[in-house]
C-alpha cells in the first residue's frame, strides 16, 4: 500500500515527529511504501493568493474557485501544488498528522488543503442534475482511498469527551473528517488522538507509540466512520437535506450524517 | 465603541470586501471607531515558527506554548504580533470576517489566531485549583468584550441547515465561536452568514448588505450565544465534564454547552 503522511509540526524533535517516525517504521516494516510531506520543512506556502495562478492577469480579480479550475485544467498550477496532487494520486491512504491548535489544524496544513485541493480535482467535480449534486461526500477523484488523522492535544481526554467542555473530539474534527476528507471522496478512519502530550513521560510515550503502531498495522481493515454517501438516496436534491427519519435516535445536527446501520 | 475587523479575503474587489466596507460605513455613521486588520493586504505571516521568538536560541527546540509564554512575558514578541494584541486590547468588539473555505476559516486567519493568541494572554491565564481551571471560556483577558463572525459561503443555506449535508453552520463554526472566541473570554454573537455568494446578483447584494448593516447597528444589544462559563459551577473539576442533567432535552455533544435557560 502507498501511504502519504502530511505532517505539520514545526519542531523536528517534537513528540509529534517522534510519533511520525514510529508510524513510518511500522508501515515500512509491513511492506508499505511511505512518502512524507513535512510542511514546515518544505516551507510550505500557507496562503492562497494571486501568485498561485501564474496565468491570471496581474491586475485581475482573484476569484479563487474559478482561477483554480482554470489552472488545474490548463496544467498551470504551481510546481509545489502539482507535486502534492501527484502524491495524492499515488497514495492509497493519506494521513494528516498535526497538533490540535485552537481546536483545529495548524494554519500551514489548512493552507495545504486550500492550495492542493484544486477546483476540478477535489471539488467542482461531476454531474449536477436532479439525481446527483456533483461527485462529493464519498465520491470524487479520491474515492476508494482511505484517510486518517493523527492528532496530539495538550488537554485531557475527558475535556474532549461526550460531556467535556471543549466539545467531543469527533465533533470538533467533523469539519476536517467530513468536510475536508469525506468531501473529495476518502473513506475516513477514526482519528488517532494522543492527549496531555505536554506532560507525557517516557512510559506514556511508549504506550502511545505502541497504540499508534497498532493502528498503522490495521490501516487496511479498520472500519471507516460510516458517513453517508451523498448520491446514494439519503439526501433530497437540491436542498441536500437528510430525508426525514433516516437518522438514528438522538442524532441531531452533524451526527445525522452517520449511518449507524453501517457503523 | 471600538470595533476591530480582522478581514481575510485576498481580493480587494470581492463581495467580501464590499460587505466589509458596508459594515465600516454603518459603524462609523453610528459614531463607532473602526480599525481593520486586512490580513492579505498586510501580508500577514500565517505560520508559527522559530522566527516568532527572537529570544529563542537558534538551534533550540521549539515548544510553542512555552516560547510564546516567555516571549509575551518578556515583551519580545515580534512587532506584527504585538500590534495585533494592542488592537485586541483597544477593541470592545472584534469581528472576524472571512469566506468559509473547507468549512473553516482561511489559513491566513488561522495563523493570525495562532500567532496573536499568545500564552499568558489568550490561554494559560489564571489560577488552577479545585475551584478554577484557569480563566477561560467566558473569563480571561478578553472577557467583557464581544466578538462576531461575518462569513460568506458558496453553498446553499439549506445545505448548512439542521439536516443539511454539510452540517449545521453553528456546529461547523463551534471550534471557532466556542474554541477561539469564547475561550479567551469573549461573549460571542450569532454569526452573520451570507450564502450562495458566487451567484449573488445586485439585488441579493443589497439585501445582504442591508441585513449586515442591521447587525452592525445592533452590535451592543444582540444577545450572545449562551455558552456556559467554565467556573460558574456547571462543570466538574478537573474532568471538566458538564454536570449530569444540566443540558437541555436532546442536546448532546457540543450543544450541551449552550445554557438554553439564558438563550
Amino acid at each position: 500500500m502507498n501511504v502519504l503522511i502530511v505532517f505539520a509540526h514545526p519542531d523536528p524533535r517534537s513528540l509529534n515527529a517522534a510519533l511520525r517516525d514510529e508510524a513510518v517504521r511500522e508501515l515500512e516494516a509491513n511492506g508499505h511504501e511511505v512518502r512524507i510531506s513535512d510542511l514546515y520543512r518544505m516551507e510550505w506556502k500557507a496562503t492562497v493568493d494571486h501568485d498561485d495562478f501564474p496565468d491570471l492577469p496581474s491586475g485581475g480579480r482573484l476569484r479563487v474557485a474559478q482561477a483554480s479550475r482554470e489552472a488545474f485544467a490548463a496544467g498551470s498550477l504551481t510546481a509545489d501544488v502539482a507535486g502534492e496532487i501527484e502524491k495524492l494520486r499515488w497514495a492509497d491512504t493519506v494521513i494528516l498528522q498535526f497538533p490540535l491548535w485552537w481546536f483545529s489544524m495548524p494554519a500551514i496544513l489548512k493552507g495545504w488543503i486550500e492550495r492542493v485541493y484544486a477546483c476540478g480535482f477535489a471539488y467542482g467535480v461531476g454531474e449536477h442534475s436532479d439525481r446527483r449534486w456533483g461527485d462529493r461526500y464519498g465520491e470524487g477523484n479520491l474515492a476508494g482511498r482511505r484517510a486518517m488523522l493523527v492528532v496530539t492535544a495538550g488537554g485531557w481526554e475527558s475535556h474532549y469527551g461526550e460531556r467535556g467542555i471543549n466539545g467531543p473530539i469527533e465533533d470538533l474534527l467533523f469539519p476536517i473528517t467530513h468536510g475536508m476528507l469525506h468531501y473529495p471522496g476518502f473513506e475516513v478512519l477514526p482519528a488517532f488522538v494522543a492527549y496531555r502530550v505536554d506532560r507525557m513521560d517516557e512510559a506514556g510515550f511508549r504506550r502511545t507509540a505502541s497504540d499508534l503502531r497498532a493502528r498503522m498495522r490495521a490501516l487496511a481493515e479498520t472500519p471507516p466512520i460510516p458517513y453517508r454517501h451523498q448520491n446514494g438516496g439519503d439526501y433530497l436534491i437540491p436542498s441536500m437535506e437528510l430525508r426525514p427519519g433516516l437518522e438514528a435516535d438522538g442524532d441531531r445536527g452533524i451526527r445525522m450524517h452517520l449511518d449507524r446501520s453501517r457503523g
